[in-house]
């Protein structure tokens, strides 16, 4: 029984947050149950933004690592790795780069959207238009059949077909899978000011946020802005706080939906029940965590054995590449 | 007494001629005797160019290393080693990519004159448009403090400078030498019908080429067309064969203009004379080649040991280069 493979990653670039769970982490811990997954910290894909603040990216693995086993990922059941820890990635990407058209990258929706966002770390750069390509190498290393993506990467996926296409009508061998996207429900969480929730911003609750913490910023969070008085019946369509228990607490959003329309709640009381069943979830793993950050030494062996699993996959994919280009020396 | 250090490499595109040995090889057999000299053979670079047809890259490995070998380069004297064999090559192009600007790339007056030669290869790729990326890790990863370079390779080593000033701006600190072109005389062998002597016009006298080829190729030779009879005076100015005299034989040059301008001696008398003495250089490199091609185990037991040397400098450099942006991570 063959499991179908998967390969996520995830750029170490600062604090992992409840956006970063909602949207890919909750969903790795399930495939991890039926699917060979490869869980990547992209630290070249980081160096591509980061260049300036590199040094902050060493500080960023160790600590979402030890968020990824708290939370559930198991060495057991998954390659954990780190990319620049497997040098195959970048073979394959320079031998994806040499036969990759320059115009294929300029029309990625991405590329321009991101230099105008990003402006100020000026990533203007030879490596940040290729990153599609490194990506195509990150997934085609593992022959993975799917990607969870969100819809703003369909494009970069689209591209990874494109090479593998190209690579094997040039070579005419099929060695690769052209790579499936995996649209599993991950919603956008929505920060504590109601923009999208992000460092940058500074409007999250960290996974390792401190309970008084959590407490703080959920009674900061805005909600219906035209509920002036305990008395008012409020429009939770409209909360922010509402969304959390949607996303959050299923079980819950029927009876806060009832008790906010009907004003039998005030808005106050409403985010002390969110804030205590949100520390609910963060504690126990945030205690979990600590515990991994001290034990630097299991953490470490835990990344040498998935840098091992990970470069006896990669290198055979190398091998058999090199063979077909004629890169098989000796 | 430290030797200063120089880097330089060929593309394994096809064969190796006359024009290589005068315009690289010669020089590179003298300068072994005064510099610590890395010769590499650059695969990752003839991808480039050639990965519709990469499978002749491996044979033409093999064979330019036997003609190194048999026109002098010494591996008690130099490095000699393979590209790809040396993965840091990859990890500092990385590196130096997420911090160059691609403005400096299309910049280089290179890219956009040999995308217009080389129309038929479809270079306008990813990978071509980094090659003197590529190139500035190259020089870097040994920090040469030279590198032997003909005047149209000036702005590519202008950009490994801008590079370097670069990242020793966004890092503060100062790790790099700013390499030094060494512009030794390396003049431009024209072929036998007077254009640039290349593979792909073929017109070019080959490092192991056979006599009687020798003979044929030197015989058919374009000379002096105002010379009609041989009782005309020439004009060796104007004259391909005298230009091979004057590159390879100074010691005759004299005589063979003074034998021309007074019509002493005819063309095919001048040629068969060329195509002895040209012989003479070559049949003895040529018999000690043959060896080389039959002595596969040394041929790889010499790469070999230019792998680990070239790999035991080139990763030093690496983990100074990672300890700096912060990827020493264990």
């Amino acid at each position: 029984m063959n499991k179908k493979i998967i390969l996520s990653g995830m750029r170490p670039t600062g604090k992992l947050h409840l956006g970063h769970w909602v949207g890919a982490l909750s969903n790795w811990v399930s495939l991890q149950e039926t699917y060979q997954c490869f869980f990547m910290i992209a630290d070249w894909h980081a160096l591509m933004s980061e260049y300036k603040n590199s040094s902050a990216i060493k500080e960023n693995i160790f600590d979402n690592i030890c968020d990824w086993l708290a939370y559930g990922i198991d060495p057991k059941k998954a390659t954990i790795f780190i990319q620049s820890d497997v040098t195959e990635h970048l073979e394959l990407y320079i031998i994806l780069s040499a036969l990759t058209p320059l115009g294929w990258l300029y029309r990625c929706p991405t590329f321009k959207e991101q230099i105008n966002q990003l402006k100020d770390k000026e990533i203007n750069t030879y490596a940040f238009l290729g990153y599609p390509i490194l990506q195509a190498a990150d997934i085609l290393l593992y022959k993975a059949d799917y990607v969870p993506v969100g819809e703003d990467q369909l494009p970069h996926l689209e591209l990874t077909r494109e090479i593998v296409r190209r690579f094997h009508n040039i070579y005419q061998k099929g060695i690769f899978k052209e790579p499936q996207p995996l649209l599993t429900p991950m919603p956008r969480l929505v920060g504590l000011d109601g923009r999208k929730m992000s460092k940058s911003y500074n409007n999250y609750i960290a996974l390792d946020e401190e309970d008084n913490q959590i407490k703080t910023k959920i009674l900061s969070m805005f909600t219906d802005p035209l509920r002036i008085r305990i008395s008012d019946p409020g429009h939770p369509q409209d909360c922010n706080v509402y969304s959390y228990y949607c996303t959050f607490f299923d079980e819950l959003k029927t009876d806060v939906y009832e008790k906010c329309i009907t004003a039998k709640r005030g808005c106050v009381e409403c985010k002390e029940i969110l804030a205590k069943k949100i520390i609910e979830i963060i504690s126990t793993k945030r205690e979990k965590k600590k515990k991994f950050l001290k034990k630097k030494e299991l953490v470490y062996d835990i990344l040498n054995d998935g840098r091992k699993e990970a470069k006896r996959v990669a290198s055979l994919t190398i091998k058999e590449v090199k063979e077909i280009i004629g890169f098989n020396y000796f």
